[in-house]
């Protein structure tokens, strides 16, 4: 309850960047490269502003870090994190399974999370300290029950984007787990949250990737954190793992500890 | 003009498959594991019974070579190739890529291809010997040009499933290539047809991954062959380059083969 009005300002948030984000589905974009060579679309960041615009005008006294347009606000108590386009080779490719991502942070650790995808019109909704946490479009969802890994579905965006290291140990899981779906970005735990898919590890995301994906995989009740164990706050590793059952989070972390 | 009743028949097809998918699609199926460890569904059976059923009374002298109940009809001149889904995995985690195949082959070559993606609601319908080609939902679409490898927006679903001289080679592409996109299964040929994607390759495909892919690509106007530049026709390896422009094609023919 104490978090309804930001989860009506998250979800205008979404509205804002998937308007801009269908307008600009499976056009023929220019795409840019960035210093990190990850491609970047006007629709990018058109889609940022327009959700910053939201927050400057109602919530001033709240930070921003977006993907695009880096941090403002700085020292705010609370702050949003914004990722326009999760997934944005999905998005140029023409695939419906990139999102848009909004998290509420306070005190470090996310509390809101949103993951938007405008073109199949899906939106997951989480939050935490409330049941039930996660709804997609407005219906409640809840993660699976799985009993161990081998009988796990495991999904993960890119493992060659792993370290050396990374990549060995998620191998270790990949070939105890029962089949290994690739692609997805963020949509992939959307999946997890509504009981469809039974595992997501990936390496190397930043703030903006994660924060949104926690509210909706613990409001699931699922269990989501770095390959340590560790919960994911402000400052953690950017390697994680979201299991539906925390039996085989349990394995996978012996597994990646080996 | 003289394949249009065989495409009012291939559309049918897809109607009647899609009706059975759309019903099973993110309900909790129970999913066995075959002999070559991909996972099937009833979803699979059912889709493929309806699509027979449908040759079975309106074309009662072709063939029919499906995934899931074999061959019958063997030795007639022209048969159906039917995959009801292509993307087993992407299927079952509820990621609506996957799509029903279905091929018409007339003396080796495929003459006809539909690639169905029943959830999304976009059908690719391509045919060999008209022009325009293929359509996405009735409308005429086309590759995009592309000057070379080293600008090519690259998709395969799951490079790890090649033979280990097959994964070395991929990867000499890929490295060379704009950028990956993981996943995608057939869905990713329609989407290279609609002028998003550059390059798709994979390897150890089954005649009928593939055969409903041929004329979708070859209608809208890219390149398909084997890994050595072969056309492909019943009987190839399952090694397989599709790509929008022809210059992309031939430098990925070369990387290959160093």
């Amino acid at each position: 309850m104490r978090l309804a009005p930001d989860i009506a300002i998250a979800n205008r948030l979404a509205d804002a960047a998937g308007e801009v984000l269908r307008r600009h589905f499976r056009q023929r974009l220019e795409v840019e490269a960035k210093a990190d060579c990850s491609p970047v679309t006007v629709a990018d960041r058109e889609a940022e502003a327009a959700m910053r615009a939201i927050l400057e005008a109602d919530r001033p006294q709240d930070g921003i870090v977006g993907e695009e347009y880096g941090v403002s606000g700085a020292g705010a108590k609370r702050f949003w994190v914004l990722d326009p386009i999760d997934g944005t080779r999905a998005f140029i490719a023409g695939r419906a399974t990139f999102g848009t991502l909004i998290a509420l942070v306070e005190q470090g650790l996310p509390v809101i999370g949103v993951i938007d995808q405008p073109i199949a019109g899906e939106r997951w909704v989480g939050q935490l300290g409330e049941w039930p946490g996660t709804r997609l479009n407005g219906v409640p969802v809840r993660v699976r029950d799985c009993p161990g890994l081998a009988r796990a579905h495991l999904a993960t965006t890119h493992p060659a984007a792993f370290s050396a290291a990374g990549h060995a140990a998620f191998h270790r899981v990949a070939r105890a787990a029962r089949d290994t779906l690739l692609g997805g970005d963020c949509h992939n735990y959307g999946l997890l949250a509504a009981g469809h898919l039974d595992l997501v590890i990936e390496e190397g995301l930043k703030l903006h990737d994660w924060a949104a994906l926690v509210p909706v995989v613990l409001g699931a009740g699922g269990v989501m954190t770095d390959w340590r164990g560790e919960p994911l706050r402000v400052g953690s590793s950017g390697a994680v793992i979201a299991a539906g059952d925390r039996r085989v989070h349990a394995e996978v972390l012996a597994t990646l500890a080996l």
